[in-house]
């Protein structure tokens, strides 16, 4: 495909967590830890009790072996503080702004800029040919949501993702959604498929995956009646 | 619009359990009962303890009052007996088939057939004009995909609704999603906007309903900047 961006190779995902901070786009979640580590850095000025308390302070001072023990429980901590109490416009807008500016360091370059150029192609020519493309992620489906068109050419609600809970509530008189510090569903391992079949209501005929996460999902798609295709890329390139 | 089904005019809706046995497309909340009382009345020989035990008694027995007495929470039982513990593949090909042979008891037609015949219309004109149309129905999601296409023109996964939750499962080493008897997610009332902004990911520029479960949706849509439209049917002409 001519005209996309620079191939850039992708890293070892071995490392959940990586001590330089590199991050994936094709790996939503580590993206969105990012976004969520910078957010943390931004709000702390009016969170002035987050410098003596964990897994804040090591987040604002970049700690991130004391982060990584913190575990999920302290990544989850993060991402709720980062991602609720606002609606969905306010999140949108918020992650938009961050896109715009956000760098990858080691790459120097914007996290949507360091997408996995086989995939795009992968994309248009499943679309050139008429198949509906969605993109099932263990992230935020409010945050993959905001660079799915621009990046992968796919539209918001061609979005399958994990999800914290909103509520509904008239303020002023004026109807507003306001996303709740909750866990709603966890769209990894056997929520995939499980948030395939609830947002899309059909069995995929391919599915591409890149993580462990992503076996259910492979498994659930190959094992439908007539040809389906299941591809996993394994990377293991890291070093060249 | 020329060639739909003959025009059929709405009953009057203020009844939420209708003695004589009349249900409503147009309300996938009342089908989807028609079809748990038919699935009761068809597992009742797999199942003896239900000619002694309500609602389930009520149900075999055409018994509607005592049924209406059983009140959401009998419903509610007799919807998680006929509706789970299978898989959606299970599910599906239960409801289309009953779904090709039940018939409203009033007008002896199937029920795909009992459709307000504007909103087909005015389905039909906003597609035309570049609008993508969904349906957000109080009813089962699993269960109102099962005619949105050929009735509305709506694809599976533009259907936003109710659903129970359901689990994945190595049946004899193959990936398999079943159904369980436990709410996940209703779909009415302040569940129409959180279900639309989770599975549109955008506010609609226009609504349309039927019910007072439609009201926060409607309020919802038309609070959204920009210009707006919604509009409710409050069926009152069940008498001509």
């Amino acid at each position: 495909m001519d005209g996309g961006p620079d191939y850039v190779p992708p890293a070892d995902r071995s490392a959940t967590f990586d001590n330089d901070g590199t991050l994936w786009v094709e790996q939503p979640m580590y993206v969105q830890l990012a976004f969520a580590l910078d957010r943390v850095k931004a709000l702390a000025s009016e969170h002035p009790e987050w410098k003596d308390k964990q897994p804040f302070k090591a987040a604002i001072e970049g700690d991130m072996k004391t982060l990584a023990a913190s575990g999920e429980k302290g990544i989850l901590e993060l991402i709720m503080a980062t991602h609720a109490d606002m609606s969905p416009a306010e999140f949108q807008q918020i992650v938009s702004d961050w896109l715009m500016t956000a760098k990858d360091k080691r790459f120097e370059r914007g996290y949507t800029k360091l997408v996995y150029q086989p995939m795009l192609e992968l994309l248009s020519y499943l679309r050139d040919n008429g198949f509906t493309t969605y993109i099932v992620s263990g992230g935020g489906i409010e945050f993959v949501r905001n660079f799915s068109e621009p990046v992968y050419g796919i539209p918001p609600a061609q979005v399958v993702g994990s999800s914290i809970k909103t509520k509904y509530e008239e303020v002023d008189g004026k109807p507003t959604l306001i996303r709740l510090p909750e866990m709603n569903f966890i769209d990894d391992k056997t929520g995939k498929p499980i948030g395939i079949n609830q947002h899309i209501g059909q069995r995929p005929i391919a599915a591409f995956g890149n993580s462990d996460g992503d076996y259910q999902m492979l498994d659930w798609t190959t094992a439908g009646e007539g040809p389906r295709l299941g591809l996993i890329v394994h990377h293991t390139d890291a070093e060249r």
